[in-house]
């Protein structure tokens, strides 16, 4: 048996494991993959170099240090579940995991644009965190598709940039926030209200998007289109035992614990979460600390072992 | 003006002055020096090297990245007020310093031990955190002073790395608590119960402690003594402005903001506090990017200049 499980390779489940590791706790990291979304970058025409992303050289050192020296298992994990005490984790090709404790780091997913001509042009001007990669386009034309909080927001910070934007609001109602209202008065920024996206083309990169309302088309020149239609955590195996909120993300206290004790959680898979590498780093490492002391104070049997 | 003054050059004020250099924020830091508790390595006899601190080479990392373009100014704040919106923070040697919003990372530093011989030991087997060095005594003999939840909790985690443990605890009261009870019934730890510590000996590094109770002595010898006696937060030049609990810790919500609006804060400082690096590097993030959400809501000015 395991002192800890963790699900997830991305920032926060590389953090929690190279802690786990550092304290000399048996760790397993099961992941489809190591790495996560902290190395996703944007790739447009005449950049002077290899976007820099705060903390992405950060997730390698901790890849290579620490959490390199834990055991890994490159599987799917398809249930969870806690018996007497001790958690076991069902695995697609490795059979049943056991552990004291589980902290679940498996992220979440942007809600993908479909749209025609999207697909190939992800990573080449096609982005779903303006946040990210607001710097690339200071200077620049963006779309901005859809009127969610992270959308407005992040419209705002590309226009403080003097990005020009386009903000495509299907709904028009949602402009009326006070963020909306912001952007209306903002010179940079362009609404169009009551739009859709009908297509993204370009070559190697996004060249321009194809907008529509009551039949009539426009064509626009961008440098980069911007879809934050929300995030999907990936949360699903870890529903049925903890609390999660009304979109899926698990609910967790200040020490990174959910409604189950024993199980932890960190990063954007949480309430917490915050898309960021650095953040989610602190908050794998808040959540390996939490889960260390409650294996600590769960094994007072080495007591009853002889010193030797 | 600037959009941000950051105080504090440890992990969490490196981590948010990277982060708003990134988003090219008007930034300033303000510290004594920089670096912070991060880089205090122990130094004990046949050590295999230099003692690995998870961590550390982040906040090189993040003082040669980001941090190192932001203005610094190497002096000490006198008080930081709030007048009609703006920020004046008052410096011993450069004026006062005006900024949108303010970033406390001024972390917390620990009670010292007052006794004979301990201070040219310190970083030389005495140490004040115990989860940080922890690792270091794996196999060997520790003394631990006090009886404060952290040393408590530290004393297990020496013990579970198999250290012998001697816990040094004046107040024999206090081991009735559960943690205390686990200790007692801990074959590697041996409770003195009713004991001062007198003296801390030795050449380069430290070789032996001095005990007393009911005025008979006792000599042990050690590979080091951890003195968890508490932390004091350097909150002094905020109490005025910003709630603090009852230790003067700053009290912040989820959002890393203080009871005052536009004053963030981050780190050891806080009621968050977490004695590790990362986690530091992860609030001291959280914070900035706060302090950036604020700094854009409360700047719709922009919108009205030309946008030539």
């Amino acid at each position: 048996m395991y002192d800890i499980i963790i699900l997830g390779g991305g920032a926060a489940g590389l953090a929690a494991a190279a802690y786990a590791q550092n304290k000399q706790l048996d760790v397993l990291v099961i992941a489809e993959q190591i790495g996560g979304k902290a190395g996703t970058r944007q790739h447009l025409p005449n950049q002077p170099g290899d976007e820099e992303l705060l903390g992405a050289d950060m997730v390698q050192l901790l890849a290579r240090r620490g959490a390199a020296h834990a055991a890994q298992l490159h599987d799917r994990v398809l249930g969870v579940s806690k018996l007497n005490g001790t958690f076991e984790v069902e695995t697609q090709r490795h059979g049943v995991q056991r552990a004291q404790a589980v902290l679940v780091a498996t992220g979440a997913a942007p809600l993908p644009l479909d749209v025609p001509g999207a697909q190939p042009l992800v990573n080449h001007g096609i982005g779903y965190s303006i946040t990210t990669h607001a710097q690339l386009l200071a200077g620049r034309t963006a779309a901005v598709i859809g009127t969610t909080r992270r959308a407005l927001r992040g419209a705002i910070e590309l226009a403080k940039l003097d990005t020009q934007v386009y903000l495509i609001a299907p709904d028009a109602a949602s402009m009326s926030s006070p963020l909306g209202q912001m952007l209306r008065h903002t010179p940079q920024v362009t609404v169009f209200e009551g739009y859709q996206i009908n297509e993204i083309a370009g070559g190697a990169n996004v060249e321009h998007i194809v907008i529509e309302r009551d039949g009539e088309q426009s064509r626009l020149r961008v440098d980069a289109v911007f879809a934050d239609l929300g995030l999907l955590p990936n949360s699903g195996v870890v529903r049925p035992i903890a609390q999660v909120d009304a979109d899926g993300f698990l609910v967790v206290d200040e020490h990174c614990m959910t409604t189950l004790p024993g199980l932890f959680a960190a990063g954007d898979v949480t309430t917490a979460f915050a898309e960021n590498i650095l953040v989610a780093i602190g908050a794998g490492t808040r959540a390996a600390i939490s889960a260390h002391e409650y294996v600590l104070a769960r094994t007072p049997t080495y007591a009853m072992e002889p010193a030797d």
